[in-house]
């Protein structure tokens, strides 16, 4: 097989940075020595390829644990299929994505996965796992759910929220818990109290209150916190762990810390828009609002601080984009005159990593807790690591060399995401991924894609790593 | 009009203890003088009646804000009519019941209340008034919400368990209490999560676990403190008060207590059942367990110390009975071989007074708290003060004179509720009802009653006390 | 005797509302009867004297547990002898005080209670009772405290501030509690880290940060916090219950609701400075902010809205003065350039009960709770209650006539203690103090006094009310 | 350079586990390789020597952040030399020590750290840093603080116990924190309320209560969470970190997870003694209790719990041994009759490694969070990664094969310490170092010690790697 180098960078994982040059072999990573050391040197004199990496960071490819390529919700589909919007993550330092497969009301888990994979099969520019959303808990889905596990399919999410839709009650998601708690697999939760905020929308809306500006009140922090507390009680009541997918209210962001105080298997997530957007947003005129609905909504800006807090104190572990794209001139549309037909999501699958990088820069986190919470723990929590999320040896060659003093301003102009607007739009960051290799392979290098669709392959994932 | 004077006692209220001299002119107190006073003087010499209570307590009635007489539930009816259950709570020291009025699903509220009327009218031997029970939300029961506001119908039950039966969803949960912020009526719920709990249920009747100790296992404390906490963020996105019913669990209390904290204004009632028995007993032999089952249910021992803590510091507020009572033999058997067809409901009306006598005897409470919590808080939480839950000029005289060095064990065999058992059979208590009068009537004496069905008037309430 | 009659007010007490007419025979209230009753009427006819309370509340007498007339500090004396204290005590509604005696360093505690009894017999307008603070805890203090306890000083403060003065070190702290723990005092605190603050004077004034604004920064809200936690802890290992005065930080407030939480017997007071002004106040212009510096200091504003909803929730129980007045003009003086010179202390014992009210007026606390908090409660935690705090048979006639409607400016021109400012200047509040009576005697009526010095005697107190 | 391959071995760091091979040349790790892979065949050929590391766990040495080599207490010394304690460090799998290093007081620190620097030079067995012990800070000592931190000094430990000797009061020690918050440097502290303690000794020992038993009575877990709290408070006031040595009871733990959970740099150690063993064990007849004297004291089993479930949620972060060991027979004598005399310490260097394995073979952490919580953890928290605590290119070649299914029985009959007893004496567990290198050379195989005395080296350190 062919040999690579990389070389004379820093590597950086979770917990170490070394100066060190990394040999790949084929697809996986086989060896690191300390730079300029006697083996890194005939490293350099024999391999295939040398990257050179002086001066640049060297760091496990992303791991974006939470998008919805190609997602129908309101009549329409997510802008990003899966050959853009793997592309793009490529383009953005992410080497592998877990996307949702949807069970449709009445449909079988599998019928569900098959046509996920359909869509996925032939077209990623990289990796990919699948978790699974159940819209139908029954006897049948909880068997399914076992079948699935052992085809690597290890994480299902239900929602509190969207009744009459992906809406799951409080008895369909004790039994799913209790499926996990005997299979090893990960529940996740939308946890917003979905059948009190439909009222609240309701009234709204009877109110005249119909603009983007009330998606943001209607969905009420204490509606979050409330679910989240919830979707705690029930887990353990099932003895399953409990992973919380875009946290972004202070109040929920307590309960998950009050649970973890307490040795409870409860484990967070967030994404980049709660932790640089606010919900000042929404309010932006000429229906431009509408670009910043998602669920859970943009909040107030002191929520951000906790939200930080918390990935600092690991109250939060993960940081995934909810990547569901709509495109501003013909889908958000759909819902002028009533907010609540504005398709939910919003892109960012090319901007995670380097909005986190951003946080460095400015202090917030350390080098090695972004690598953490953008890489190592979604591939540890989702059962893919040490392939996964780490620079190692044995580990795959998901690599990206980073260049930590390069500015850029990100833009839709530039971005490469399938969608006519980008939600950081004009802000400058510092910090720019130079090269990608996925599986040893270089996709990406100082500006040119050298990827192509189909090359990334399915992820059958083992269980979570932080249990037991 | 008649006069009377309570003479020589130990009058306590809630924040008072006098030795006074009580004046009852009619129906209503108009005076207090200090014993061996002038004023106390004259009373003694011109009343046209004197209770002498040298060596007694004088107290205001009991006021139990929770009783369900001739409740129909699964299929058979509470076995107390109000006049065997009122007459009982006189013989306990308990001057005014709440009794709880049911909306039928698909009927309106009026129906529901004239029902309750029509039940309780001319059979009374005390005063009595209605919470009403909410078991269908709608536009036409929010409207009549405001109605039966206006003729002292002032506080509205909703059921987070019993799908099916009473259950209200969060929706409609939400929607009665934002008519509450607005009609200054007092939401209460009886918070368990039935969705999750019907799982466990039928889980535990499949597996074969069908005997009365299973009521106590499937109905865990979790779920308890998760609808607890739920209906809390409910009722802070409504901007409406809470009143939390039959409190029994630890991690339920600690919602309470954290909500409380904040300065939110959540309540909560306890039960002598919660206070006195254990999970245990459900385990009773010869399915004698089933005398035991009520929801919440009994919980471990341990639950009771954070019971009493709160009862201390006021996180809980309220000891009423949730009077519900069903005979061994004809009705608790209903739930042989499926412990969930077990009426839910004990009998306690007339032991509440004493057992809580219990608890100052044995130090738990002092004397003004037990009056604060059988009577005076109950009387203010349900807008009756201070007519009830008092001995003021001005008060109503529904007074009672205890003796706090007399014995007595209670039994079926003594009792005066319709009932064929007694929850706390064989249990001796000291301090004892001697005198009581209801609205300066004397209805019961030395263990003989003088009172009779119909004298109780139905009491149009005022809102609660604590609010604003 | 002679008897007066207080007639057709409205009686508030902590927990009642009564139109009711007060009977007054000699020092004592002998009976209450409902306005226009057949007993009411009569007294009217028959009674020596009447008041006319129509329109207006009548309310039990305040009861101000936390004064220092005359108290020596730096050098100098507060400018409030008992004479004139009490005397504007009584203007402004208050009918008892608890001042603090002091135990000099190497002195006896006997010694320093004589001479409190010296300077304050034969001068107070109003009755008097005496805390005793121990500044020289030891063998022989330990001792004498038994001793007190018996004469009816039942009550003993400790300072964790000011080293040297009247700092006590932890474990004479632990002493001095183990022995409340025996004999039944309620040890009191001023929890502040005094050596900690210490330290951060000498460095403010070393880096020429000498003016009074920098006494509300030296004293960082995290030391009382610390001190007021501390105190808690010592007081469980002591198991002894614990009064923590003038609680002026969101966190020391925390910490109290923290272990009241828990049912420790932890009580909290503040003081209308802290409710009603902030740390603002000490950067006013000319030195002017010495007149605000007070140890706890004012604090910034966000800290009052955690006091009041500590007031609402009990978890702070008793609101006092601290009455501790100095002259600016040749007082506070003595700390320009160097604030840690400033005597420390602020006048309010004439203003404590109007401003309560106006909290009543504000929505802030009901009428009830004002009573409570300016009377019932410091009267029982104190062991004066039932003979000050309340109006019931047998209680002290100690009764405000208090008019509701009338407006008043807060004025060193028009208040009548004997100080040259007013900490409230200017302030326009609603609800003034009518009419006075001290142990029957109308001391005070329509503006004019017509008490004496020397009427006022001695309390005897017996111990807190709120324990065992 | 000579080379050496650690062979065939699971390599185990706190994030990852590889098979890999390790490649060490001369006194560092240089390369990491897939075992199999073809850079590992070549060094299996080229290297010149090979350790077998196959069915073996690789990990890096243990990291003892808190032992007492030599210290004089009480009259006596701790019995190890820094020869034989660390000799012995080295057979329990330890490859680095920081020891204290100690301030007499009206001494510099310079001379205390001279005069360690003379006990340990020549005589260590592997290689050691040193805190600082302050016991008598002032201005100078506040200088020389800074001088330290650039000597590799870095950190500074302070006792709120044992007045008249290490104690420092509130004051001094915040100004040492003030200090370290300048220069980088990170405070330690021993919390108890030493003032408090002395107290309930002195009344101990005065009514007759003279055996070990009473040590563990007398410091009261309520005063190690006080002085927990102060700790915490007054490092935040100071805006410097803090390092809680030896946290052994629930309260405390509870004060620093509420600290954790604001955001708060805060970090806990337990140690082995804590986890493993119980206050009962000072209750052993013929004064063998005074074996486990130590301080903080052994506390009641219920707190082991809140001590695993801390470290397993990272709010107790590092477990050392706070080694300070004394000799039954001649040195515990001392406090026969009185046991504040009993010199406070317990031996067990030797044992943590293997403990802490104990706890991974009976499920209570992961192997990675062995690894972290005995190496990476104490090396990143005291700035020795990644030189110490990992292992990686670059690394110190501090290695450890460790069997993971040998078993041994622990016992002074076969320990190394220079001690007369082991406090686990006769427990079985199951796993034990085969071989140990360091820096390079292997000091350790098989059961033969193969090191010297005077190899190991002294550690400059740099400053704590969680900060900023």
């Amino acid at each position: 097989m062919s040999t690579t180098v990389i070389r004379g960078g820093l590597v950086i994982t979770a917990t170490e940075e070394t100066r060190s040059d990394v040999l790949v072999d084929g697809e996986r990573v086989v060896a690191l020595a300390a730079h300029g050391s006697e083996p890194a040197q005939r490293w350099a004199e024999s391999a295939d390829r040398i990257v050179d990496a002086e001066e640049h960071y060297v760091i496990p490819g992303g791991v974006d644990a939470h998008t919805h390529m190609e997602m129908p919700f309101g009549g329409t589909f997510a802008s990003d299929t899966f050959e853009t919007g793997t592309r793009a993550a490529a383009w953005g330092g992410t080497t592998t994505i877990v996307d949702f497969a949807i069970q449709s009301i009445g449909r079988s888990l599998r019928e569900g996965l098959d046509a996920w994979h359909a869509k996925a099969d032939g077209q990623c520019a990289i990796d990919y796992g699948f978790h699974m959303i159940l819209s139908d808990v029954d006897d049948s889905a909880l068997k399914e759910m076992d079948a699935l596990v052992g085809e690597g399919v290890t994480s299902f999410k239900m929602f509190m929220a969207y009744p009459g839709v992906f809406y799951s009650d409080d008895g369909r998601i004790l039994r799913a818990m209790q499926q996990a708690a005997s299979n090893g697999a990960l529940p996740m939760m939308h946890a917003e109290n979905g059948i009190a905020i439909d009222v609240l929308v309701q009234q709204a809306l009877a109110a005249g209150r119909t603009d983007p500006r009330h998606h943001g009140r209607v969905r009420h922090p204490l509606l979050e916190a409330e679910a989240t507390h919830r979707a705690i009680q029930l887990s353990r009541v099932a003895g399953a762990p409990l992973y919380v997918v875009h946290v972004s209210a202070t109040e929920a962001v307590a309960e998950i810390t009050r649970a973890r105080d307490d040795g409870i298997a409860v484990f967070g997530e967030t994404c980049p828009q709660y932790l640089f957007l606010t919900v000042d947003e929404l309010a932006r005129p000429d229906f431009e609002g509408a670009k910043f609905v998602c669920s859970t909504p943009l909040r107030p800006a002191e929520h951000q601080e906790s939200l930080w807090r918390a990935l600092r104190t690991d109250d939060l572990s993960v940081v995934s984009t909810d990547h569901c794209p709509f495109c501003f001139a013909s889908q958000k549309e759909l819902g002028r005159g009533d907010f609540s037909k504005i398709p939910n999501g919003m892109p960012g699958v090319e901007n995670r990593v380097d909005l986190l990088h951003q946080a460095v820069v400015e202090g917030r986190i350390s080098r090695r807790r972004w690598v953490e919470l953008a890489s190592t723990t979604p591939a540890r929590m989702f059962g893919m690591h040490p392939r996964k999320g780490t620079i190692a040896p044995g580990a795959d060659a998901d690599v990206v060399v980073y260049d930590p003093r390069a500015e850029q301003v990100l833009s839709a102009e530039t971005h490469h995401m399938n969608v006519d607007y980008n939600a950081y739009e004009g802000r400058r960051v510092t910090g720019r991924v130079r090269t990608v290799l996925s599986r040893g392979e270089v996709i990406l290098d100082d500006g040119t894609y050298t990827g192509r669709a189909g090359r990334g392959r399915f992820v059958a994932r083992g269980t979570c790593d932080y249990l037991g």
